[in-house]
């Protein structure tokens, strides 16, 4: 490990907030948080926790409130639509202790859609006092920013789409490069010098996933971090230890 | 609304915390948060909070306590493997400030396994004092429980298998029942007469979740609670009230 070594800890940090009674309900299965997870890696912004809450504005204040605390970028997914269970806008507002209004520009959007503006509709033009717009490629309808919380949609594909126009404003400068292995040996066997390897870099993160695939049990080792030649010099230590151990079938890849 | 009516919020709760920084990298998709929603529904627990948070202890202490004291039951999926980054049983043990024992079963039940018995390995027979062992019919490595609080492995497989011994000793006597209609009406369109529906049945979770399927916009509505009669009159009601918009090609499920 070198001075010039970036450290991990100082890259921007990200939580995020999935709100929604669906997903705590069994019914919908969560499609934003890898995705995004992904993302920020690829910007140098690591996601350090992820909460689902209900539907209920005191969890969404309380939440909101903790997290935007603790870190650089807080995103929230769900919860913008005109129905009455949609109650991010206004539970956020009430969390910055801000009125929620009717955004000029998210209005002209909303009179420009295809479907009439009904009073339901017209809920979805409503952000909280001094917010500013998140541009919606699939639909009129924006998400929005206040200081540094991004509220995004629910919908898998419209989430996407509004994190897609965020990505200029978000880079870190840096980037969370990743390499794994798979191992054909049980986890078990190669526990003990994976975590010599950890020790000498700690400024990487080292992971073990166990695997049984087709009868043989292995693992997939990870090494995530910044500096690529930190992570090249640690996969050469753990394909060395494998080697050692005779699981010399690996199979390798970099990201 | 009768008075005879059960009280959702009086349902035993649970939360689920995901730990793994293989998570909140976006490497894997978590597969547990759906499963055990679906299943504690099934027993009538509500599930009100799931947390996903990285292998570093201090976050774990912090998190189980905040989140025991809060609910009936809280499960933890992850980290309790053989690697250096299996940190949850030691972190689970100092978050009750207990010493991290060998269990004497646990630790027989790892000597009849099909690997050797290595320093890696007998880590898994290390549970708090005073916690129970969870079977594991996968594998000789159990999960364990302390108090109200249920700790399963990661792997999806295994976390099932886990949770499937638990089924007895969890159930609250109630089901959590459901019924959902597609209607093909853009959300808000039906928005209004939905919030009044929601509002004259108290006891249930109204929910409305928007699609688009084959260039028609639609929605998925949805009604929640223990009171299947209950459900059977706000589906009713909401039949009703498509009908009138007419979006009368719905298709409806209940379960």
């Amino acid at each position: 490990m070198t001075d010039t070594q970036p450290d991990p800890n100082a890259l921007p940090t990200a939580a995020l907030i999935i709100i929604g009674n669906e997903i705590l309900s069994g019914k919908t299965r969560d499609a934003n948080l890898q995705f995004l997870a992904d993302e920020l890696g690829k910007l140098g912004i690591r996601l350090i926790e992820v909460r689902v809450i209900p539907d209920i504005e005191a969890t969404i204040i309380a939440t909101v409130n903790e997290l935007r605390a603790r870190v650089g970028y807080l995103f929230t997914t769900g919860g913008i639509g005109p129905t009455h269970d949609d109650i991010t806008a206004l539970s956020i507002a009430n969390a910055f202790g801000r009125e929620l209004i009717l955004h000029p520009e998210a209005h002209e959007r909303m009179k420009r859609g295809r479907f009439e503006l009904n009073e339901a509709r017209l809920k979805m033009a409503h952000v909280p006092d001094g917010a500013t717009l998140i541009d919606n490629p699939m639909s009129p309808a924006p998400g929005f920013k206040i200081e540094n919380v991004y509220v995004l949609a629910g919908i898998p594909s419209v989430a996407r789409a509004m994190f897609g126009t965020l990505v200029s404003e978000l880079s870190s400068g840096s980037t969370i490069h990743s390499a794994n292995v798979d191992i054909f040996l049980p986890e078990g066997d190669i526990a003990k010098p994976l975590e010599k390897i950890a020790e000498d870099f700690p400024s990487l993160d080292v992971g073990s996933y166990p695997f049984s695939r087709e009868g043989r049990f292995g693992a997939n080792l990870v090494v995530r971090g910044t500096d690529s030649e930190q992570i090249a010099a640690a996969m050469e230590r753990i394909v060395g230890a494998m080697i050692d151990l005779g699981g010399d079938d690996a199979v390798g890849t970099t990201g």
